[in-house]
């Protein structure tokens, strides 16, 4: 386990803050690094368990967290030149089979629905599945949409006019799991999936490759987390692809997380689907495609890259509440006085497009609040009180590093504004160090093995093969996350069996 | 059948458009209405039906009006003081034994999960549902999300600093539907559901009476679609509601579509799952609920509600392209010409909010293009050439009147505004005026029987019981589609039983 003391930078101001410690209750990264998150999950609100196994219920304020990201991913898609569909949540079970590879990959842990009624027993035995409701081809609940989306495309391309399709899902999708892990695994998850068709091999895997600079560029510039961009061992590859392109995180335990994926799939769809287009050339070609997806495991991802013994902090940029509002108050009088010195604030914050809350209940102190939203990660906290109203200041807590200042209320929106970007920087910056540090160059087998028990990423040589990859697994719990797109050309020798490479590939433990 | 001349007021300049009849392999109202509705589905690419059973595909076109319809609604519900979350899309069958009425309702026909795996026949059968994976508890795929959102309810409601509840989510839907229709009745439809939990009685009447009004706000001036605002009778209130609230709109064949309700639910679903709150006055009470919804269903609306025999007519302000340019040139250098000055108007429409598409593809002529956008329903069409840079004019057609006229470049982007409200005027007047003719008082049996069959509302006195209500309903197949809101206190007799009726109520046959 690693410490955690080298990824917060807490300033000696940070001292100064009056301690109402209501995240006391809850553990600490190096007590209990995986009850931490639990906990962060729970307190913060983002979301809980349901009293369906598996299925996860995500509450307002983590809902709010995604749409904030679909949002910037949505935009970002339509600005390559992609557009919105909906496919259907259900597939025949018969398409599985048509794409050898898929079938394997998806095809097992899924939900089938085989009936379509219920009646009431005759016998007294409550609601009952009626037997005379059998499916005659039993549907599979998506586990994801290639299959369905395919034997759809065939009634769309004729022509090499009929090409590019530029088609994103936003969606929900089930994937049976036996053990989970709220936003990180659960049997049904929210995600998008974009799935493209192309009438060129070239143009396919520069749309795949593209996908994957988006992804890149909504972790690093949103999320405020770096990524690893490379491709996957054929081990770690898509069921169905020839070529994964993934982005790679490295959270605060040391572990690895893999944020998104593109996938380069060739023609198997195709063929599988018989999609052909009617070339310039007056000849019938096989469709090229690509499918890429991200999912709510991004908010996973959020959390365990950012968040602290404190609680959740959130980069600004998808923080639902960017700044709060909290009154200081003694009487009613006196919150009249700030509430209307705060809606003016509040106009003028919102005028420059900030997401701004006043949390003027009167049910809980100030202390309370103050807690609770550093808990939820909310970025910026204005404290208002009395004396402020007479000296025209505002206390500004960071929730990044938990300092505190007194700024004037005058251009306070144009201030907050440079803020909110300083700590998005800060927070991207705090990750790059820390994955910097957890970063190494390993080259032998021995100091593999202890390396890998201190978690981070490890660049190492691999002979290119499955078994070396599958062997190295079963003796380290160790995968290959990528193979980076930009490593470079560095003669070695494999760490496990010692067999020539050309490139040091990147190893951790995965989530 | 009405006569659709009535419906259509087209001014005598449309004859002076070259009519590129892309529309007339098309069925029109008059010839077949059902069929109509089906080329306009298809041909202007909103949805088709997929290779599973009642399933559609929504198409990108037919998507982007649902996301304009999304945003505006969501907006609404966030401007009401309400958030988004997400739920399980499985319901554990016991969950619809909880509320008696709920499960006559609901738990029928349903898509149904018994298994968890599928596995490689061993007897070379293909991909069989594993025996061995079969759930101990069928799991239902939600047809409305009531019961697993009191469920996660309970857990949330302790005392009444936790009230209210005022919850929406976005989501899919199954319902088993043997004979289907694209938007209007499909298997898997999306939908919105706000689920909302209260204190008090009057709170929760007052959350269902708000809501109701946003949605006939919605349909008035965003769909442009009048509506009757009201109560069902018993017979047609939801499963397990105390008072069902309705907005129905009147479609161009006569018959009635219920376009969003709003259900006051009582304490049934409190009391189903044991959602009780500590009172202020620290007594345990049980929690007063409602839901709302609407779906997809209302792009059918739309449909019907407005377009014409040359296609789909959209209102301006859920339309996916507002304005389509399309240049008018003889070669590349024309056309490059055109595209300058069309860059510098489309900035300038944008700048505005406006939704502008260039279409400038070489695969296809203007005329083609012009009928294409027609039948799409695309409110505003410019048409520029070569004479039109000389003189700086525009060719501007509008989609619902047919007509068109020169406007000056200068200041288009103003005017443009304009006309946009003007066409949405117009559609909402139109059919406004549609729905006045074809809404008229009945008092008698014979004249209702005769009526009925020629379509529209008919008000008419009705002894308030159920059992007239379904003799109706067998003899004319017309439903009590609404109790008017609105209606006025008067005096009559029952058109069926001769009963005394203090107020008119709204019959119609529906969708």
């Amino acid at each position: 386990m690693l410490s955690f003391a080298q990824f917060n930078v807490i300033s000696k101001k940070a001292n100064t803050i009056p301690q109402f410690n209501m995240a006391k209750n809850f553990s600490s990264r190096a007590e209990d690094y995986s009850q931490w998150y639990n906990d962060i999950v729970k307190h913060a609100e983002l979301a809980e368990n349901s009293s369906v196994r598996g299925s996860m219920v995500i509450k307002p304020y983590g809902y709010a967290l995604w749409e904030n990201m679909q949002r910037e991913l949505d935009r970002m898609f339509k600005e390559t030149g992609h557009e919105n569909a909906y496919f259907p949540l259900f597939i025949p079970k018969s398409f599985f089979s048509k794409e050898a590879s898929h079938v394997e990959g998806f095809a097992k842990e899924c939900a089938v629905v085989t009936h379509y009624r219920l009646k009431i027993d005759e016998n007294g035995g409550g609601i009952i599945v009626d037997p005379d409701a059998k499916l005659e081809e039993e549907l599979i609940v998506r586990p994801t949409s290639e299959t369905i989306i395919w034997d759809t495309y065939k009634r769309w391309v004729k022509s090499y006019r009929d090409l590019p399709i530029l088609i994103n899902q936003w969606a929900n999708v089930v994937r049976w799991e036996m053990r989970t892990r709220l936003f990180l695994r659960t049997s049904e998850f929210l995600w998008q999936e974009g799935h493209t068709a192309h009438a060129t091999e070239r143009e396919a895997i520069a749309e795949a490759e593209q996908m994957l600079e988006v992804y890149a560029d909504f972790a690093e510039n949103f999320m405020a987390i770096p990524v690893i961009k490379g491709t996957k061992s054929p081990n770690e590859r898509f069921a169905g692809a020839l070529e994964t392109y993934c982005i790679e995180a490295l959270m605060q335990d040391g572990k690895a997380l893999q944020a998104g994926t593109s996938h380069f799939l060739g023609q198997n769809f195709a063929k599988a689907f018989d999609v052909k287009y009617l070339s310039k050339e007056n000849t019938l070609e096989y469709v090229w495609a690509t499918s890429w997806g991200v999912s709510t495991r991004l908010i996973g991802a959020i959390i365990m890259g950012h968040s602290d013994d404190n609680g959740l902090v959130l980069p600004p940029r998808l923080a639902p509440i960017q700044v709060v509002i909290i009154p200081i108050y003694k009487n009613e009088q006196q919150l009249e006085e700030i509430s209307d010195e705060v809606k003016e604030i509040m106009k003028r914050l919102r005028s420059k497009g900030i997401r701004v809350k006043y949390d003027n209940r009167d049910t809980q102190k100030p202390g309370f609040k103050f807690a609770e939203y550093e808990y939820k990660g909310v970025p910026v906290r204005f404290g208002i009180g009395p004396r402020d109203l007479e000296n025209k200041t505002i206390e500004v807590a960071r929730r990044d590093n938990l300092t505190k200042e007194m700024m004037p209320m005058e251009g306070i929106e144009e201030k907050v504004l440079l803020l909110l970007d300083e700590i998005q920087q800060n927070l991207f910056e705090r990750a790059s160090n820390f994955r910097k540090k957890n970063s190494k160059n390993v080259d032998t087998w021995e100091e593999f093995k202890i390396e890998i028990e201190k978690g981070g990423f490890l660049y190492a040589h691999w002979d290119g093969s499955s078994e070396t990859e599958q062997k190295i697994k079963e003796e380290t719990k160790a995968t290959i996350r990528a193979i980076p797109l930009d490593a470079k050309e560095e003669m070695g020798k494999c760490i496990y069996s010692g067999l020539p490479s050309s490139k040091r590939v990147v190893f951790a433990r995965a989530y």
